[in-house]
């Protein structure tokens, strides 16, 4: 019987430490097959890339079935992966590991979360893992057996068509994890601030900075509560943004 | 009274076509602040700069209360209107009329739409508006009553805080539009090919393009079917991706 075909992308760049780490794992599960960004590409949310083109190239920084960089953002790889570079359908398509969290609000932000999206409407099991620490020397094998868990049942189990999972994992030592909740995507936003800077030449330029609010942090069923409470937070993730329960509140004055 | 202060934005670029048409439509309701991208950013999704910084630059083509053209994508272009240049807290954020149609799956990979989602979650009531033409020539005053009819409705009423309204309007005579539909996202997808071509150097290069698939064209609820129909779609659009019909299945074998 032949082996799972796994596609392993991130948004981070196929060099970085966590989708080093996350295909190392892969391996363990079937063929590994990695097709992601030359470079950082973080906050790229469901970016493609139509008014130029792209091109790609052969790594080897994996030591997988296939590999290859890619100029374009997370999506793209994805798209690339599954209509031109796979030997074969693709039975399960993991993100990440991201070098920080894609809990609540940064779903939609994070380039890791929509290849995961985008692997999930290509109509492959997907799931996007994210660590939530921000440091080059982020420990992700705290979480390795989480990780293996997840995969495994997801290969086992039929996943739920264009459904795809976001796996957050709090910074904790392995004995700290509590276990993993399957939740909600808490109510949550950004406040931005613009840092304001002169260039040499007195032109003003910005950076976007801003606090991540949690608006209910006393709900016990989201991603974030998870989190804060020493779990893994598991949120089955869809790309239908249809507000169903507001339906007849738009029909009662727009008809 | 202080007339309502209505943001817009739109993906294609502030000199295009579509925005200078909604900018005009929108002075008929408030004052108008128009804030978007200095070039195209089509299919730019909820991308965010957070790898290099933004600039801005006053510009004059929309004779508004406050104008700027901004480097970065339109969810940028949000949200340094709303942190940074607005002078008061936006009454309605309005994004487009998009060159081309945003129904469907293209909501996800849509910078128009992100805008308007982005608008929403910034607390203000928010519509995207695309025109199902790509044409340069595109005639968007056949749908000018029904613009303003939904600017004006959603101004009077209430709007679901966090949600906000994806407006597709089919390429057809003032008198051929039907009326309004409001719908829910059809299932569908791209299916993508890569065309492959080689620079003068012999070196392979990709566009992406591809072709859509309505996966349920039989179901009369859908924006696809509206669109078909002859009525624009008005689906009410969140940011919580969560899918709650699938929780407890992903419970069954998680947990």
């Amino acid at each position: 019987m032949q082996k799972p075909l796994i596609l392993v992308t991130n948004d981070d760049g196929i060099s970085a430490p966590g989708i080093l780490f996350l295909s190392s794992v892969a391996k363990q599960f079937g063929d590994v097959a990695v097709i992601a960004p030359d470079k950082p590409q973080s906050g790229m949310g469901h970016a493609i890339t139509i008014n130029s083109t792209l091109r790609i190239q052969k790594t080897n920084y994996h030591n997988a079935l296939l590999e290859y960089s890619c100029t374009g953002t997370p999506v793209d790889c994805v798209k690339m992966a599954v209509n031109k570079l796979l030997p074969r359908k693709a039975d399960l398509v993991l993100s990440g590991i991201n070098h920080g969290s894609n809990s609540s609000i940064n779903v939609i932000y994070s380039g890791t979360m929509s290849a995961a999206i985008e692997g999930a409407l290509e109509s492959a099991p997907s799931i996007g893992f994210s660590l939530c620490d921000y440091s080059i020397d982020a420990d992700f094998s705290q979480a390795k057996a989480i990780i293996e868990k997840i995969i495994s049942e997801s290969l086992k189990n039929k996943m739920p068509k264009g459904v795809c999972l976001n796996v957050n994992i709090p910074k904790l030592k392995s004995d700290e994890i509590k276990g993993i909740k399957v939740c909600r995507q808490a109510r949550a936003n950004w406040v931005e601030e613009f840092e304001e800077r002169f260039d040499p030449y007195g032109r003003a330029y910005y950076w976007l900075t801003g606090k991540f609010v949690n608006f209910e942090p006393e709900s016990n069923d989201t991603d974030e509560w998870a989190l804060s409470n020493g779990y893994v937070s598991v949120v089955p993730t869809q790309s239908d943004l249809t507000s169903y329960q507001n339906l007849e509140t738009i029909k009662s004055y727009l008809l």
